[in-house]
């Protein structure tokens, strides 16, 4: 007999209790005040979208989207993330709008997964767009904006790793020449954080050991704003430079925001293969086994869109943030009246009273509560206006 | 050629720009602090289930549902509400809380839509559960809290229709005995709101003409509490006379409230074929073409998840809330700093002044401006901190 499915969910579907939503919803409310703070405004796209318009385009593997059919054939997808679709509704509905556009975006986004226990299928994103500031100012903002963002969700303790994929890929193409397939392969190393295959493909090279000892010491460029003078002796390109003198004047900004404790250069991020154009960067927060945050300088998802403009954002995944924060306190206090049918009016009044002073306050016939004792444990205070109640309180 | 699809939107999918994004969040706001303040907690269930789990058993007919298949071949279904997958958690994870519970969600759910320019496919609803409370105290603090609810979040003009199914289908049953087809026909011009065609359906039945003429006057058992003794006159079976009774002490509650202006009954209101078990209710706004918000007691849901529990509940759709608060300020006050290299560091602390007393400042480098006039025009204020400041300014 096939066993029916009764309580089961989809593959890493989870369900929020009310502990945890709280915890959440805060979370949210402080992000969301810090990004408003700066001017951005919010708005919303659909689940659904056409995997021709914004799948295709976004920043997440075929093989993690969620794709669904509609009636007229299309191929559907639940949405990664908000980059694409509002990079759709920046190119369109919002073409008219003054630029720079400064967009924020909080909800659930998708990606499937292939085994049980792994991680969650889906989860929310609080996120912001600049598009259409292509400089250095740009990149600065988002990246205050964001440790502004953390630490007024009460986290103290995060750093954000920043890095250029035009470092990287400059400084492969001036070693390796148009060797692309070793290029990816090394790329593919470094996007995966997987340093030991990257070590041993770059030994089994065969190319000069100056060149090798190179590939291996770029392993090694990271840190803090001392990395400047060695990424620069290690790549004299002209690519290599920019990105280089790049990230020193985004480091100069991000002192004048007194923002640079947070800050840590790592010169072999990649974060993804082929999404991010400059600067892109990481958070990450102690005892947190997974990322935090991410985002970066993206200037080719516009123009896809038929827009000439350049865009820089973070995303925020919100249930890591709560986890991070791993606040104790439920902060859900709730008094309850307890009423008979003689006490019921003067329930509702009481109730109203003490409502009216920003309690939250449950109003219960005592002929539906299973058991009185039990029940009353789980509020903060109860009033029983019962004629059964004064036995019970003493 | 095919055309590309590039700012497509799948069929009833729409976008929320910030105007409706930030009348939606107000909205939004103002009901989830009334359902608070009743002691109700909120959760939330993934946007994902299995058909079998909440699909089949949920309010919404089967060819409305967003099915997908995942990789084991399980139908999935995008939620089409969340009281089925809330009955799941209740009867699941909640079931060793104590009873009565109330839980409150708010978010997306999805209509599969047969043609365009229909009825969005995805919609945002805000609603509570009551679980376990199967009085009439219950149904009425449901309905106080929907009526406070839509007051606090401005809504002053607006009805509450209610309705009980016992009495209709004890009606249906002593007129017409064990005559399903005909009865589930009478009931489906009632739900469809076909009135036109019940009357014609009653006139080509062939039974009495006393029986006809009791069909006809169903009708006309609408109003205030005046129904009461007109319901109780047109049918004098035990069952019919159970339900009056119930809508008689619910409005005796209500009363009790001070929301009883706000109530209209309606006996022939249907909601949903055979979901509904009690009292059930509809709430219009006026020159709001569809329904706002509806509700009332379903039995039935709670026990086919193996838990003995009564529920009743009601669920707000949000953007047709806002439809009907029609609110034309944006609210959305931004002002802007210009900076150029020289005025950056000032404009850092300039912003940070302004947030720290509650504005949301943007700080912009006048060299991304396209249009520095058309950019000021969008801003409540404007600061510019150029060497060009003060001509443009003057």
């Amino acid at each position: 007999m096939v066993k029916r499915l009764m309580f089961e969910k989809p593959l890493g579907m989870r369900d929020t209790l009310p502990f945890f939503y709280n915890q959440k919803s805060k979370a949210r409310k402080n992000l969301s005040d810090s990004i408003l703070s700066f001017g951005y405004s919010f708005m919303d796209t659909p689940i659904m979208e056409y995997h021709e318009t914004v799948g295709k385009v976004s920043a997440t593997l075929d093989q993690q989207l969620f794709k669904l059919l509609d009636q007229q054939g299309h191929t559907l997808v639940l949405r990664p993330d908000l980059t694409a679709p509002i990079a759709r509704v920046a190119a369109s509905q919002l073409k008219d709008s003054e630029f720079p556009l400064r967009l924020a975006y909080e909800g659930p986004v998708f990606r499937a997964q292939q085994a049980e226990g792994g991680k969650p299928a889906q989860f929310e994103q609080v996120g912001t767009e600049l598009i259409g500031d292509h400089s250095s100012y740009g990149d600065a903002e988002v990246i205050a904006l964001l440790v502004e963002s953390l630490k007024q969700s009460g986290l103290e303790d995060f750093v954000i790793t920043v890095g250029h994929i035009g470092y990287v890929k400059a400084f492969f193409h001036d070693l390796l020449g148009d060797d692309e397939e070793t290029i990816e392969n090394l790329l593919n190393y470094l996007y995966r954080k997987n340093y030991v295959g990257y070590r041993e493909a770059v030994k089994e090279l065969t190319i000069s050991s100056d060149k090798q000892a190179a590939l291996l010491k770029l392993l090694s460029i990271k840190g803090g704003k001392e990395i400047f003078e060695s990424s620069r002796s290690l790549a004299r390109n002209q690519s290599c430079m920019q990105a280089v003198n790049e990230l020193k004047q985004l480091y100069r900004l991000l002192e004048q925001y007194e923002v640079e404790k947070y800050i840590h250069f790592d010169l072999n991020l990649i974060s993804h293969m082929d999404y991010y154009t400059g600067i892109l960067f990481e958070g990450y927060a102690p005892h947190l086994g997974s990322m935090l945050c991410n985002g970066g300088r993206y200037d080719t998802l516009l123009p896809t869109f038929q827009l000439g403009a350049s865009a820089t954002g973070f995303a925020i995944h919100l249930e890591r943030l709560v986890e991070a924060l791993n606040e104790q306190e439920n902060g859900d206090e709730r008094m309850g009246i307890i009423v008979d049918d003689d006490s019921y009016s003067k329930g509702i009044a009481e109730a109203k009273r003490y409502r009216d002073e920003g309690y939250a306050v449950l109003l219960q016939h005592v002929d539906q509560i299973p058991d009185v004792k039990a029940f009353q444990l789980e509020l903060t205070k109860t009033v029983d206006l019962t004629k059964g109640g004064g036995e019970r309180n003493e």
